[in-house]
């Protein structure tokens, strides 16, 4: 405790206003970041409720660091296959129609220390919500659809693929097909209603709902148009998924639909009776159309609750209610979007891409139930 | 600046990831705080995109500073017309069905300083629309449904009336009509997706969508349920609006619909061209239906484009593109909510309420563009 708690608040003189409302020091969620140059920091999934991340509990991955980046500096370059190269700076590009929307952002990678017996060895009970699915989080977005930008530039009918670059000191950058890039993509400047923060791009980040997040490229300075993939490094060497017959799968930027009970979860330990189940589900096709939660271990699912709006390619809140019996359990969530895809088991995902696969981790997760009322992570389903 | 920026940012080391994200320094969205103990902060609306307000940037008004409350002491009695007096502890409550909405709040008062030649004087052309209308803000809430509890501890038919009662050093307290506590009342606990910040109320908020802000008691500890309304200090001497004839209206909980364009809007300047009109709309008695913006001082109005999801009691976003021909003119907008209920003129405000009016005030704004393209309050119109 930073200051000392009146035994009777009623009693004290209250604090004034201030500038920016600060966390109760007994509600401080944080990400756990790791790494110093190349690192991440994971979402605090079990400390959340609601289906909004706050922009500075967002995860980041970062290649190369956040850059400090000055905005009257940074300029978005629109080159390659097109009839008219554009250098947009922040002012111009606030002068277009704009777009606002709710979407998840969902690292490619989110699941891995959770993906038992693979690449990444056996996980522990000791999991939280965070460190099993915390590489998304789910924020309102500002800004300008890319394909404004695009008719702006005169499209080339050869442009297939468009290179997106970050102005970090790798110079991040990903090839994403031009469908995408008229289809949803946003030009971002702002998140959750204010200007995007540094390691969320500051101040330009590419958008590209339900598409894996390294393809959402922060700090955002230059976009070419050709007719092929570049084959940077962050798809060759990273981001492509291995597969059981030894061959990899390239350019896999949808996430398939995923859910995870984040209450209760480990740490949690728990009290016989009534109380909430709640959690997330979210997929890259779509809506979430169902959630199924079961309470005992697989044998038998109902439907939850989803806390609407139920929004495209965004994290829905599901919710149900449970009369715990006191006896050892296992808790888990499945999810269906509204193409009607359902979150797979550990044993199908295996079938079909190995156990070695790197990236779009999305079984059903456990939560086992002790009798002491404890609860850890139980793995895969 | 707090650091020096690099002149090239690609070429220098970025920042390790951090446990919570900061904002950029060049774009430190803030308050304007003011009181040490009585006080408010307004909203920063021109600083703002989208529709969610981020958590510490929501307005708030206290009357007796924020209370520092340890939530392991803090419990919520609920008495009076029950048949059975509870107390709920924070995980008590969070045993309940809980629910998730995204809506606004507004102080009564919001528009005081715009209100002109009233008790508060003449505003000058130099009010921002943070100091126009700011106090407001539109967030995500998640808590248990008010009837829920009220079930639980057995309403009594003769309960008429809610007192709701703060646990800050005045013991806030505001009455409240049985309906509105059974219809969509919310006892939160989180807002954008984590616990309540102590301004907001932490650890415990009354949520009523679309009713004014005073009446979303902060630190809820008391509800006592009753045959009549208490005639507390703050629905006596203040928050009851004084009419032409004398009289004084009192418990006028309902936020009349509004609309306030934030951009072009003081203290911008702007150059000719095209751009985007950009404001926020919201109304008490459920969705926005319609905002129409005039940039000829009223002579014409067209219909913007509202972003959606437009929700119920809560903030929209709208845009118009407009083309600046860089003659002098007044920008206008005026919101229509699902009821039909259109944003009045001043001249209806007065007609119906008179000039010293001290509450609720929604008249249509407008903006003032200069040949120079300094954008200033035109006032009301």
């Amino acid at each position: 405790m930073t200051s000392p708690i009146p035994p009777d608040p009623t009693k004290a003189p209250g604090a004034p206003t201030t500038p920016v409302g600060a966390r109760s020091e007994f509600a401080k969620a944080a990400r756990a970041p790791t790494g110093a140059i190349a690192g991440s920091a994971f979402t605090p999934l079990q400390d959340l409720s609601g289906a909004i991340t706050p922009s500075d509990l967002h995860f980041e991955v970062n290649h190369s660091g956040v850059p400090a980046i000055d905005p009257a500096r940074h300029t978005l370059l629109v080159h390659g296959f097109v009839r008219r190269p554009l250098i947009f700076t922040l002012a111009d590009l606030r002068r277009f129609p704009q777009v606002v929307r709710v979407c998840a952002i969902e690292c490619a990678g989110n699941g891995s220390l959770a993906w038992a017996g693979g690449p990444f060895g056996k996980p522990t009970p000791g999991l939280t919500p965070q460190q099993v699915a915390g590489m998304t989080g789910n924020t309102e977005w500002t800004g300008v659809p890319l394909r404004a930008l695009l008719a702006e530039a005169g499209l080339s009918s050869q442009a297939k693929w468009m290179l997106a670059e970050g102005g970090d000191s790798c110079l991040f950058a990903r090839s994403i097909p031009i469908d995408k890039a008229m289809d949803d993509a946003l030009i971002a400047w702002a998140q959750n209603g204010e200007a995007l923060r540094p390691s969320q791009g500051y101040p330009l980040r590419l958008v590209l709902p339900g598409w894996e997040g390294s393809t959402n490229v922060k700090w955002l300075r230059r976009l070419e148009l050709g007719a092929q993939p570049w084959m940077t490094r962050w798809e060759t060497a990273t981001y492509t998924d291995p597969l059981k017959d030894g061959t990899a799968r390239q350019f896999s930027f949808v996430m398939d639909a995923k859910s995870i009970i984040t209450t209760p979860a480990y740490p949690e330990t728990i009290a016989p009776g009534w109380r909430q189940i709640s959690g997330l589900a979210w997929s890259g096709r779509g809506k979430i159309a169902r959630v199924e939660v079961s309470t005992d271990g697989g044998a038998t699912w109902r439907d939850s609750e989803l806390q609407g709006p139920v929004l495209s390619k965004a994290h829905a809140r599901f919710t149900t209610m449970w009369r715990w019996d006191g006896s050892e359990t296992i808790l888990l969530s499945r999810a269906t979007d509204e193409t009607g895809y359902l979150q797979p088991t550990r044993a199908q995902l295996i079938q079909a891409r190995g156990i070695g696969t790197l990236y779009h981790y999305n079984p059903i997760y456990g939560w086992r139930v002790m009798p002491n009322g404890r609860v850890f992570f139980h793995g895969e389903t």
